[in-house]
């Protein structure tokens, strides 16, 4: 398949899932790494290159529920295709930067992406649109089981998986949901709901991991601890906790409701008459609109737009941008198609 | 006619001029007193009572083209009613106030409106939409001649007309135009133009008077002077100034849509995205708002409305806004109406 066929697509995870307005998307990541070698960061380059010919080869050739993967070498992907891939959570910012012998294999629909020599040899993901905790689990094992076939990983029964990062020990497993909680960041409860999930080995990022800031609302949960626990475990109490977070943020949207209706009708409603007519739109701004209308849409006070958030989320991002574009943009360029995309997709 | 019909009216000067993108009107305003008369600040209640009887029966006869006037006295006002008079131009804030003999008598279409015991026992003005000066001058020397037909004005021959505040003596008159200029707000030349005024003999005010703030973009500028200048003259000097002020708004509108039109039309966009959709709109917001959509529209940018700038700068006011309602209104009732307004009158 064409390059540009596999990256321009939305991925699985970017479909709007009616039923789950809270709970954006769930992934499980393993890590894993070949045994008897160094981990990648203290490979040589040459090493790192007959490591990933290795990998890529076997990611070729398995089929995952019937379909084979597609191996993008990332040397060969410009920086706004990486960008790309980045903002669809398909790679790593670290990946990102990487100038060696990293790769991804990405199925169809992206629901399974598997980085090559980033931080560990392995990094395989499955990534599922709403609350699919348990689905997205068996997947992944399925992929594992499918690498594991015809690659030796480093394992030691007492510790189990071996990786670069000793917080990686173990299952070698993050979890990890993504959550839009609007009305609890409106009514400032975020600190409060969130906060207290660090107390039970859980870990709160903004959307685009360790670092970045919660745009739009936009948390991402996942679980801190690799040993000591199992995979299902681990799983079970992300589900929980995920069930927990969203009755929170509903509590918080019927408040609203109940006691503030009409303000809550003008910041929705005013956010999307922003989108509908804005002739420049930073990336920041058009976010945290997209999060008003996305909560006012998904509560019933606005009509449902043909273009949905994720899908809009990601393509309003500068690489998404420039790339269905087909050329680089300054920073102003991009704020007046950015505003060009929200008008032609909220109208 | 019912005092309802009369009130609830649009006045003639807010019919839209598609002709006149700046000056939104013309007005011509005369002081007149009765001779031998103490002027209204010293009259006895009776003494004013009585005055108020002469001049109201005067009023009720006379024939201004073809028309009676129809006289209300303050007294059977409400104060909603007398707000609707003040935010459509037709009475002055002084008036509003007063509590005794003080009345307005009102042509059909509001184009002649004469108040009665306010600081000079006549104050007659003639209120046209757009760039009429001329003729509003005209209209109002009909109808100051239909009173002195029947009236004896206090008039001395070296000075002029006799006028409760000294600053009125001579022709008592002020003539006035009220201006819109968004882009020169927006392009901060508004203090330059504008200041220079004051050294022709010009004053600026805001949309309500003196005192007030320039909402809107809107401007008043009148003459000061009205002693040793004929009424000619004075008429004659501001036109030459409105078109002035005129030609540099359009410049700054120009210069807007060469050298920044992407913001400019993303200003004027979001204005009518905003006014489409929000539910809460405070009177400061929506009459900012509604500027830079006229701006849009005059400059062919935005699509026309409905409902006009005028009319619904009038309409979203305070005490027009619980007229047509037909209740009274808590200040964020107003806001939920005002937006409502907007939201049908822009749709």
């Amino acid at each position: 398949m064409e390059r540009k066929q596999i990256l321009i697509k939305h991925s699985f995870w970017m479909k709007q899932q009616e039923d789950s307005p809270v709970v954006l998307s769930s992934r499980v990541r393993l890590a894993r790494n070949l045994d008897m070698l160094p981990f990648p960061h203290a490979l040589t380059q040459q090493e790192a290159k007959k490591i990933e010919k290795t990998i890529a080869e076997v990611l070729r050739e398995i089929e995952v529920e019937n379909e084979n993967l597609a191996y993008l070498s990332l040397t060969e992907l410009s920086t706004i295709e990486k960008q790309v891939l980045l903002e669809k959570h398909l790679i790593s910012s670290s990946l990102i930067k990487a100038v060696g012998s990293q790769g991804v294999a990405l199925a169809q629909d992206h629901r399974c992406a598997v980085m090559v020599n980033e931080e560990d040899h392995i990094r395989l993901q499955v990534l599922m649109p709403g609350d699919k905790l348990a689905e997205t689990f068996r997947l992944a094992n399925i992929l594992d089981d499918a690498l594991e076939d015809k690659l030796d990983f480093a394992y030691k029964e007492a510790l189990g998986y071996l990786t670069a990062c000793p917080t990686n020990v173990g299952t070698g497993m993050r979890a990890s949901i993504m959550v839009h909680l609007p009305a609890l960041a409106i009514t400032n409860q975020v600190q409060q709901v969130l906060g207290a999930l660090t107390h039970l080995g859980l870990a709160v990022r903004g959307i685009y991991g360790e670092g970045s800031q919660a745009h739009g609302h936009i948390f991402q949960v996942s679980n801190q601890i690799t040993l000591g626990k199992s995979e299902e475990d681990i799983v079970v109490h992300l589900k929980a906790v995920s069930s927990q977070i969203m009755e929170h943020e509903l509590q918080a949207r019927e408040a609203l409701r109940r006691e503030a209706n009409l303000s809550l009708e003008d910041k929705v409603w005013r956010a999307r008459g922003t989108l509908q007519n804005a002739h420049l739109l930073t990336s920041d701004e058009a976010i945290n609109l997209l999060s008003f209308d996305k909560m006012g849409t998904d509560m019933g006070i606005l009509p449902k737009t043909k273009q949905k958030f994720a899908a809009l989320l990601v393509d309003s991002h500068p690489g998404s941008l420039q790339y269905s574009l087909d050329r680089e943009l300054s920073p102003s360029q991009r704020d007046e198609q950015r505003a060009r995309l929200f008008r032609e997709a909220m109208s």
